[in-house]
């Protein structure tokens, strides 16, 4: 068999203290040894998951501790083992189509991913619009503000083009945090200078240099810069513009494999040559950012950081534009479950039991739902084809899971789901939520429990999924500006289904319309437009109840765009782009729940502020500044 | 910077012509080396890739045209660049939770399978049930048998646990294929072993050899062996229970990554070290088959590949237990992209433009939907955040996409998707459906017409998202046993829905009942139970209607459970399970589609053979021969 003992000749006798963790270099760039002469790097242990005793033991003799965060300090991590999670959620993940957030919802996600334990939220990008600004500006204030009790307290990142109005704006929005950071970036690929830029690597590089200087000159000392579609630049360049940031203040050099195109070799040699080319490297943090197009994402970033990046640029559920983002969950469970035995040591500072609730809130609030098979937080990810004598035969967990639901957050339930009925109390219900995931506060759970109680009445067992469903009508929720009142509709297959709608306004009033349409919710809506006169695309339609029984509690799913407004500014493109509004609703009756998604989405959108604000509204107009 | 330059230590000068593909061995089991010391094997290619020619060309001079599949020998590739592509969505993928399919659904999906040129179909698991063995039989004798202009026909392959019974049962179902595969497994793991089989290494031992023996012994010259759990399993157990099965007569060994507990580089490594330390592993062809629990099969399988693997096992869309399996499309599209100047020149046979419909078909038909960012097929996989500029602003495709949606069989729509309207034709609409990946004979063209014009009269615009729904709703159903002439509903927020159907059985009887319910659906669903009166439990529900306007045609989803019947046994696990079923229906009516896809999913059931076949309906009884 092959050795598992490393030899010296691989080892590199000079390696520095701060590369002492980056002991695995993927590549698959190493010619395939023939039989005869057995390959002498270590191999996959025998012993399954013994740890790989000689690799750590020789370079790193006393590892430390894997559950202590390190403090932060911009451009270094005192523990070499330590791996940042970067999470652009709320930037790179809002740009997937039709997932827009409004500043309530941000400001929700972001709470989320400060219990996750994050080390930088990447809050958004606020150039784009008056909203993203305020958002950003309100999560630096009150998530970038709230340390815990042993000082940790994330990192609240702004994106910035580069040019001075972006960084500035930027810097306004995130300067309000105690550890605020300032991501600025360029393209340095040639389809990118010659297709998007126009402009030569000298003029890039020049810009690059100077924005950074600028940054930094606002009083930022916490500035990333990253080189876009660096998976595709000349590699002469990249070392080139990568040291004149260093010179010029950066203190993460973040490397985006843009297009989703390398292969984790590939991606994690790109790391390996940067690492060891670049002037100054020594002294700031690697970043990955690993697009998700051939499937290969996590694999990528997992290759990075074995090639010494030591922040990972993740999103929860994996979204983003495209195939979206590396997935926040499986980068961390993977260097959770496998960090220590085959990946050096690595580790993160995620409390992974926060982690279904936080794919939870990001489904709800994007609207973009998590298939069944996704890995970690897909429904089936920890169900098996339901056994008849499934205790008796499966009869060690371990056979087939690898993974915990505890370890992420998860509860098992009992076999049928059912935990509660109208008997049940506020304790039982608080209890059941928060196996489920959810840790509400008590207005929070003083509406569900309500509501539960209804249903509880007319279902006589309310199952894990009908919770699900009133937590997302009740806790992800826009601010409401229009409410439904009442409903009737008559339908049926012989077409001209007729609808009554009764809405509540802002201030209490009472508006009734009716119409007719080509089912009950066509006829409904049109109900609805005749009262609101928002002038709005209907582009999706959902509904889902995962449960027993159809006296389950139905969930929908609307994504509307307003016809003329909401415009936005997309960080990559530069182009401007109609932002489109989710909405979900809840109830019983179907006809029931797509009204109050539809009036929720639009409750959204007018929720939304369109123009940058005033002098009036903010202590200085970023844009004019 | 680091040389691109392979230097010479690296090669071993004994490599054999058959591993000639094998270039490059991923591991990230090497030291990492300091910045002042660098490294020596072929970094990532500085101009952006560009094929590295000093590796192809100094161990492949002539690399076969990536175009041409190699003539199929059981184990033996003639082009050691050429990767088969062993697809198991009827199979693995159907064992997800309430993926069940019919025999019908099976053959139409081992067609589409087959116009992908996927090289072997495992069309089931025979001894399952008798519908699995139907299946399999019929898939032998109809795809299995249709050879292309070229020679091409797809190897059937039929699972089977390693006893007598159930390799007979897959024989007896195979057997009629022009090219019949066995394919038998045993855990090997400590963990299996101890806790599962309840067994030695000597008695699984002798377990693997004589039924591999036994299987051959059959007439089948086509056999593969798995040992389950191989990635948790005891090393030199794993090469000596390999090397006894290919003594027996093994012609494929699949090496499953069972839990998806693999790095990449842990995976390519064992790959590796099976085909350093087998006995007679040069005489016989190695799969990869990963699980997807860390999101990492994909990059898995492609680990194995580069380090030897020749078959890849993956399921279209991913789909499979718990997170599913590696996705058949992205890794072909992986080894399209990149295979030739990234993976050492390793291509596949598969006709990519068929991918969409394979996707959507297998979608429908196992009621697991596709997130929107799955990389590959997902909605926004090729969709960015619409722009006002957009023609404007991206100037270059290539910016963003390094896949064209053509290469998969997706048409770019135009800007609102909006194609047809009542004046259109059947010519039209047979076109537009052929650019959106769906190929119709006529009876089933002729069918959508139809209703396509009803839709048209009521619709000014029919968008593809209409189209897509009349596709799945006529072409993706089961045989009708009962079906909806009529139904009349009254709902709202007063709550007690009414709703009166009238079925019509096979024999065109009319039925009607009326019932009461919570919503709409409920009160339908009641009626419809007074009418058949088969108890099933509702697991799951759920409406989709991805279109401009609500008076758009939404597809309704239901998996339903029978309460006592359709038993049948989990290959893995051995435990008996039972069934569920899914159901589609479309409509422009909401509570019309509910109703639909309810009595779908009940024709379903009833059209899903519960027992074993008998004397009288197949040439020999599978079990008791």
């Amino acid at each position: 068999m092959a050795s598992s003992i490393l030899t010296s000749s691989k080892f590199s006798p000079f390696s520095s203290p701060s590369i002492k963790s980056s002991l695995f270099l993927p590549s698959t760039s190493l010619p395939f040894p023939s039989s005869k002469s057995p390959i002498t790097f270590p191999s996959f242990p025998s012993k399954s998951f013994t740890k790989p005793l000689l690799i750590s033991s020789s370079l790193n003799p006393n590892p430390p501790s894997p559950h202590r965060r390190p403090p932060y300090i911009p451009n270094h991590i005192p523990d070499p083992n330590y791996v940042r999670i970067f999470d652009t959620t709320l930037r790179d993940g809002e740009q997937s189509p039709g997932a827009t957030l409004t500043s309530k919802e941000k400001l929700d996600i972001a709470r989320q991913l400060a219990k996750l334990g994050v080390d930088i939220i990447e809050a958004g990008f606020p150039a784009a619009s008056k909203d993203d600004f305020e958002a950003v500006k309100t999560i630096a204030k009150e998530v970038g503000n709230a340390s815990d009790e042993n000082g940790y307290v994330p990192v609240i990142c702004g994106l910035s083009r580069c040019n001075e109005k972006d960084i500035k704006t930027a810097w306004e929005a995130v300067k309000y945090a105690k550890r605020p950071r300032i991501h600025t970036f360029i393209a340095t690929s040639g389809i990118h200078l010659e297709y998007k830029l126009r402009k030569s690597k000298e003029e890039v590089l020049d810009i690059a240099r100077s924005m950074v200087r600028f940054a930094r000159s606002l009083g930022c000392d916490d500035v990333e810069f990253s080189p876009e579609d660096a998976g595709r630049s000349d590699r002469e360049f990249l070392y080139e513009i990568l040291g004149e940031v260093i010179k010029a203040g950066a203190t993460t050099l973040n490397i985006p494999d843009t297009v989703g195109i390398t292969m984790p070799s590939e991606f994690g040699q790109l790391i390996a040559d940067i690492k060891a080319n670049t002037p100054g490297i020594e002294n700031v943090i690697i970043s990955t950012h690993c697009q998700n197009d051939l499937g290969l994402s996590t694999a990528n970033t997992i290759a990075g950081a074995c090639a010494g990046a030591r922040q990972v640029e993740v999103t929860i559920n994996g979204i983003g534009e495209r195939a979206g983002n590396a997935s926040l969950e499986e980068v961390v469970m993977a260097l959770k479950c496998r960090g220590e035995h085959a990946l050096g040591g690595l580790y993160t500072g995620i409390n992974t039991r926060h982690i279904v609730m936080a794919s939870k809130m990001v489904e709800e609030y994007t609207g973009l739902h998590v298939q069944p098979h996704k890995a970690i937080v897909g429904a089936n990810a920890f169900a098996h084809e339901s056994g008849i004598h499934q205790d008796g035969m499966l009869k060690h967990k371990g056979t087939y899971e690898i993974i915990s639901p505890e370890d992420i957050g998860l509860e098992r339930s009992n076999e049928a789901g059912i935990v509660l009925g109208k008997l049940s109390g506020r304790h039982a219900l608080s209890d059941r939520l928060k196996e489920l995931g959810y840790e509400l506060d008590d207005e929070q759970l003083g509406n569900i429990f309500w509501r539960f109680k209804a249903v509880a009445e007319q279902k006589k067992r309310v199952t894990d999924a009908d919770l699900i469903a009133l937590v997302s009508d009740e806790v992800f929720q826009p601010e409401f500006v229009w409410k439904l009142h009442d409903l009737q509709v008559t339908c049926g297959t012989l077409g001209l289904s007729t609808a009554t709608v009764k809405l509540i306004d802002a201030d209490g009033r009472e508006h009734v319309a009716c119409s007719v349409g080509t089912g009950p919710v066509d006829s409904a809506y049109k109900a609805v437009d005749l009262i609101i006169k928002e002038p709005v695309s209907l582009l999706e339609y959902s509904m889902n109840a995962v449960t027993e029984g159809i006296d389950a509690i139905a969930t929908t799913r609307v994504l509307i765009r307003p016809e003329k407004s909401h415009i936005s500014t997309h960080a990559l493109t530069g182009e401007l782009v109609q932002r489109t509004f989710s909405g979900t609703g809840a109830g019983m009756d179907i006809v029931v729940s797509s009204v109050k998604a539809y009036i929720g989405a639009i409750n959204k959108m007018l929720g939304f502020k369109e123009q940058y604000p005033t002098k009036a509204s903010t202590e200085r107009t970023p844009v004019s500044a």
